[in-house]
């Protein structure tokens, strides 16, 4: 056993969703969430700055004694998992491979759709995850920023936005995609609309699927917390409306407080 | 005269649309731009964030000796100028008075319309610039977070983007607001969907309106330059697909150079 926090970084809130579904599938563990809000997107920037940006977060959780680091941002993932593996030395997981794996179950006639970042996209990791699976797999992604915005506005069920996912993703449709990625933390809330316009998508949530497998994980490796002592503490750079109104959307008003820590001052 | 460089700073690529104002303006100017593009956008962020993020920007360009700093982000202008002014030695100009003045000129049924980022419309700067000018008009505000993604993914002629216009501004407009200052860098490259669902609305452009300031005040002040050696350096803190694309729509692919300078850095 090893009752040592669980630390989990995004760029901004998306994260929360993956946050959340650890701690309902491991209410015992400690977990400490950092979001990036004072640089929040990461998917439109380049992948130096996203290494950068990972590797000082990675920092402040290493000085929190974490047991391990969940990279719950898809971009970061894409980007930063190997040099973070490289470098650090308690496990790293990142959601890319898990949402890859649960795809690769999923689907039923060889293709497999990924809506993403900028970033995410044009870094191939979906795609080369999944080939690594299936060599054999065909994958369609597509970049989609606006939908970040989209949920950050709560405009999850709206004309917009299904107009936006029909924009986005009709081309992959008629291509055959009726199994998709859902390859940004955000883009879970917006499964509503999706499904409203494209009935029979299976939708793929990244970030519940990585809970999945660091259950098991920490299972296999006796790294469980025994003591039974779960909370959650919620660290971000910058202390944003957003932050305020998923934090308690999501964990209520008891349980965790938000602590301001910037990790980027040179004031 | 002067020959010192002019200092213009935004959080991103929107704030090109006022440098290319003050190049067509004053071409003999020599123009410093830094578009701190890792940390787009300041729209969503806390005060003290933006108040930190334009301090250290403002640095930068004093120790690039500019005779002047134009700070035309509205989100900083909004939030961060007046520390600046109070700090600063050489003038520190921002975009929100100039609006102000001239929306107050061209309505003419004492109400203005203002369109900006949550956090210029939480700031109220420019209700209190236009009432500083006028205590009696009235002023109806509406912060529209998704046109600057819009703006970014390019979406700028598009059924989307004339929904969001819809959705944005319709109750202000049944208010009675026919005058609108498009209270971001970004938006004026909106105005073709503004009108088309709004065809009577004077949409106020304050970044073209600074500049038309700007060059009256290096008149007065004679701080123009005479030498007639104008050129446009461009800066960023991250070097993106965006800025780019932007950089050579704007400036042609001669004339100016984007040198990468991170000032957020601790690596």
């Amino acid at each position: 056993m090893n009752s040592n926090p669980i630390g989990i970084f995004d760029s901004g809130v998306g994260g929360l969703t993956v946050c959340k579904a650890i701690r309902e599938l491991m209410p015992s563990e400690h977990l400490i969430y950092f979001g990036d809000t004072a640089r929040f997107p990461y998917g439109t920037r380049s992948l130096d700055t996203i290494i950068r940006y990972s590797r000082e977060i990675a920092d402040f959780l290493l000085s929190r004694n974490v047991k391990m680091i969940v990279v719950a941002c898809n971009t970061a993932s894409a980007v930063a998992l190997k040099t973070l593996q490289g470098e650090i030395k308690v496990p790293v997981v990142g959601v890319i491979e898990a949402g890859a794996r649960a795809a690769c179950r999923a689907q039923d006639n060889g293709i497999v759709g990924v809506v993403a970042t900028r970033a995410t996209v044009n870094s191939l990791s979906y795609e080369k995850a999944i080939l690594e699976i299936n060599p054999n797999m065909r994958v369609i992604q597509r970049h989609a920023t606006i939908f970040v915005s989209l949920t950050e506005e709560g405009w999850v069920d709206d004309d917009i936005t299904r107009l936006a996912a029909d924009k986005y993703l009709r081309g992959m449709y008629n291509e055959g995609v009726r199994t998709l990625i859902l390859g940004c933390t955000h883009f879970p809330l917006l499964k509503n609309a999706i499904h409203s316009v494209f009935p029979e998508m299976v939708l793929v949530d990244s970030g519940y699927e990585i809970a999945l497998e660091i259950k098991r994980m920490l299972k296999e490796k006796n790294l469980e917390n025994l003591r039974n002592d779960g909370v959650v503490e919620l660290y971000a750079s910058d202390i944003t409306d957003t932050l305020q109104r998923l934090k308690d959307m999501f964990f209520g008003e008891n349980g965790s407080g938000i602590h301001k820590m910037i990790i980027d001052s040179r004031v």
